[in-house]
């Protein structure tokens, strides 16, 4: 498969453009990466996720394939020669999936009510979930990779590369909270998986260093708060 | 399959329960279907959803499986040879769960939006959204359809029972609104599909009348105005 038949359309920071960027890698396949210029969409964005004008969008030949999730289940479908990224049993597969809806629609988004909590007491409070979270995902790790090295056994996953995904951001956080979310003492298994994880040769360098992303993320607070100044003064 | 080897826990009017029975039904496995009398949570349903204690579950001999589209793959995998309820090809799957997270998350949500709206120059701007979904859906249906009966050609597929599954609802919100959302001129083609889906086999009898839906809705409209009402008072 040619570099020029595969394109993705995203941007370096975004854990779901990451996601996709795995799953290539993982299964060796060549993809030209087209960064989008946010807040600006590129033509070929509009043109490619009329309905949603969102990142990342894969294109495979001259057919856009949108939305992360269904982008790593296509790939994971069309290159199927190459080692499988979802388990092969019917019931795993759909274990997979549903820690992955967990990971990526309850436990990611509680990283920014974190972040805008409005007092101690709810920083607490929303604190207290994500331990409950990555508790509960230990337990997940332990169980399905089996004393293995990956939540998908000798080989990286689904759920690793959903989990994975958001680690840089997850690192950030750390930094711009000074707290400690992946913990040694409480969820030392998984510390470990990162540590693997992120090393691994289809992973690395992928993903932005964590404090480049606190920049980022810093740089977008600044013009949110620059924009939403400038419409209270209008 | 003996039906004591199939289990689905549930409620009647719920639509994320009845896309469940349409893929039990299309694949002719028999279930025991143990209905939930929420708010109330059986033991079972915590047992087997600790995560979100949320209706459907599917047990399938001592497995739980939750989140009523992992389900539905599930079923599709589990029981692969009876016929598929996904397309077979990898572009075409990408495609059906791309529209399927669509109607899910995005469209159908409106119905929400359209039955909570303030004031009538909201409640305008909702139904505009509603249409311009419709339009969209009706688009996909054409070409997915290609000429025949279902979204997934001859045999009702993905799409059908994900957009039919909320069916009865959009005629239960045509009652209570006294406006037409599925309507003839505006298109043609779904009001036509939605009669041939609602007629057929394995799906007439599963999903309430819109009616029933009716009071449903104006009963647990009236229960969450009661619990106001007391918790204001206190």
């Amino acid at each position: 498969m040619a570099a020029k038949d595969v394109k993705l359309l995203g941007t370096r920071p975004s854990s779901y453009v990451n996601k996709v960027q795995f799953a290539l890698n993982l299964k060796s396949i060549e993809y030209e990466f087209l960064v989008e210029k946010l807040p600006e969409k590129s033509e070929l964005l509009l043109k490619s996720n009329p309905v949603h004008k969102k990142i990342p969008v894969l294109i495979h030949g001259d057919k856009p394939v949108c939305e992360s999730s269904v982008i790593v289940e296509y790939i994971d479908e069309a290159w199927s020669d190459a080692p499988s990224i979802l388990p092969s049993h019917p019931y795993e597969r759909a274990n997979a999936r549903f820690w992955a809806a967990y990971i990526t629609d309850k436990w990611f988004p509680l990283l920014r009510d974190f972040r805008t909590a409005k007092d101690e007491e709810s920083k607490a409070g929303v604190l207290e979930k994500i331990f409950e979270g990555l508790t509960l995902l230990e337990g997940v790790f332990v169980k399905s990779s089996n004393g293995k090295a990956f939540f998908g056994g000798e080989a990286i996953g689904y759920l690793d590369i959903v989990l994975g995904s958001f680690l840089c951001w997850v690192k950030a956080a750390e930094i711009m909270a000074q707290v400690k979310l992946l913990d040694e003492t409480k969820t030392p298994a998984l510390v470990d998986w990162a540590e693997r994880f992120i090393s691994h040769e289809a992973i690395k360098g992928v993903m932005l260093e964590p404090e480049e992303l606190v920049i980022v993320a810093k740089t977008k607070h600044a013009a949110a708060a620059a924009a939403a100044a400038a419409a209270a003064s209008k």
